[in-house]
């Protein structure tokens, strides 16, 4: 994009901006009544709750735009919201994304930022109902709210695991934060050298893990097809740790995690070779895998175990055995909410 | 504030301050089914539908830091969100509020911020059902999405203005903006004297409107008691040319404003005497007003003249009769998106 002339927000007034980013968008939902262009969208849900959630990504602390495409970002804003609707056991039906883009940001990039937007809608079949466009003294800022839908008994909260209940966990974790670490290493490398052609190619799960992450929409039908009713579910965007204590906190109770079971990618362990960080650090702490982190009790476990894409990680114990990663030489980590503590364990 | 020690953000943690900004927090609302603290919150409305909007508050953009107190902020923006589903004719029910912060925003801001929030809360008894706190590199965001319902039948849209419909706005225009010139005037005035003490008590009612608007909540029950369906509705947040002209795109229609008729509080008119801008340009131009602008049929004259707080300013008319305001000196002057245009006028 870098030689062709590019058209300044200004010169297209908020209202031309909206229909240029927002024009002919597909509906994919019935639920959707009326979506953009007037106060406020309608969604008509029947006899079904709805579930909303929001986030918000800043540039400088969820994205650096050096290595950062606004495509993938886009795609990734969305996900990291449908997230949260996935993990109350809900179906994602629409979304509104808020943006304040500074006067540097030109209409093409937003374009690139709807597009990876766009794509995304399609991916996870929600509709762009609303948002805001406006500017920012300095910094791009996506706000996002998604809303979902499910019957009030398929919902899934944080509160319900049980004692016993086995700690499940789908696709693997830690590849979003490797990935992270080797785009800011290339990064400074660049600074240095900006002629360096490096192959990443070998890299290249851990780095579209980090900038085009998915979240697994289709568990809900899964687990539902195979029976089994979660007792909790949360998504992993701040790591396994701090995940599961929220579960172990509102269910009032504690948990084993055995860290040879924690499903981690094969380019993650490599590169944490390289880098000299352990790839199970990555896993309890890294965040950003938008994975889910749920709960089933004990007699699904031989259902469970016949689906490779989730993996059987620990199981609930009472509240005054604490919250533990049983490491690989058996010893007991006690979890906390930033990670895990080498200098304190439980028996 | 300025004595006391202040806490830092980074002190508490994410979960820390969320839990010190919404702990206790009051739930209004029946549909609110599962507020804070889950990956989304729950609402459930039965047979109404769902109407969802968003608004994001930016920092030198929206609002200076230099004269507004952070409690009108956090009130504001709550009521800037309400305000466009108050323009469905729906009911606010829950509201979501993100944050972007910089590190030189303390703790006791945010308090300030988001007591305000809750006295929003408490006046327009919506229930804070989820967000999102992070930190930004520079400057302040606030982005809110709000949540209401309504029965499908009462919902009004900006479409359906017919001709002959009269214009109909609540409360009084232009007050907002000329409450922003004359913070702007004294925020110059300080910087070269800070010690200068005005006296501002002269233009309460105008800084308030600036500072801490209201939208009018109780219309909805106020236009169901007398009988009277709109045919169309929007919020003033962007200026009452601008509004109009939305409804007429909208509706494919045209329409006459009559400038005499438009409803301008004295200290407006007072304070564009003072710095020689016209009050009604404010009313047209200005924005940040929140009250509500509508049409109804012709047949519902008689009823609408009894309420005081509602003016009939206008009519619409056929889409190739174009949009106008008519001046006191009778001319007609062309409505444009950002205002109205002295050069153009039509008969």
């Amino acid at each position: 994009m870098s030689k062709q002339k590019l058209t300044s927000i200004s010169s297209l007034g908020e209202f031309g901006l909206i229909d240029r980013l927002t024009n002919a968008w597909p509906v994919y939902q019935k639920s959707t009544f009326k979506a953009m262009g007037d106060d406020a969208a309608v969604i008509d849900f029947g006899k079904e709750q709805t579930v909303v959630s929001t986030d918000i990504l800043t540039e400088g602390v969820h994205f650096d735009l050096a290595y950062t495409p606004l495509k993938h970002l886009g795609y990734k804003a969305v996900v990291v919201n449908l997230s949260d609707i996935v993990a109350m056991n809900a179906q994602p039906t629409q979304i509104l994304v808020s943006i304040a883009v500074s006067a540097r940001t030109s209409v093409e990039a937003l374009d690139e930022l709807y597009l990876g937007i766009k794509e995304a809608c399609k991916t996870y079949q929600v509709d762009l109902v609303g948002g805001d466009t406006t500017s920012s003294k300095s910094g791009l800022f996506i706000s996002i709210t998604a809303i979902g839908k499910a019957l009030p008994n398929d919902l899934v909260y944080r509160k319900g695991a049980k004692i016993n209940d086995l700690i499940c966990v789908t696709g693997n974790l830690g590849a979003a934060y490797m990935g992270l670490q080797l785009l800011i290493r290339e990064k400074e490398v660049f600074a240095v050298n900006p002629n360096s052609q490096p192959d990443l190619s070998q890299w290249d799960y851990i780095i579209e893990r980090q900038l085009k992450p998915e979240t697994p929409i289709n568990l809900r039908k899964k687990l539902s097809d195979m029976g089994v009713k979660p007792s909790s579910m949360i998504d992993i965007s701040d790591g396994l740790s701090s995940e599961i204590l929220h579960i172990c906190q509102q269910s009032n109770l504690g948990c084993r995690i055995y860290e040879e079971k924690i499903p981690i990618h094969e380019q993650t362990i490599k590169f944490g070779y390289e880098i000299k960080v352990d790839a199970s650090i990555a896993a309890m702490n890294g965040g950003e895998d938008y994975e889910i982190l749920f709960t089933v009790p004990m007699t699904d476990f031989e259902t469970i175990k016949r689906y490779p894409e989730i993996q059987i990680i620990g199981h609930m114990v009472e509240a005054d055995k604490q919250c533990a990663l049983v490491a690989r030489d058996g010893t007991n980590l006690i979890l906390e909410a930033q990670g895990f503590n080498h200098a304190s364990s439980v028996s």
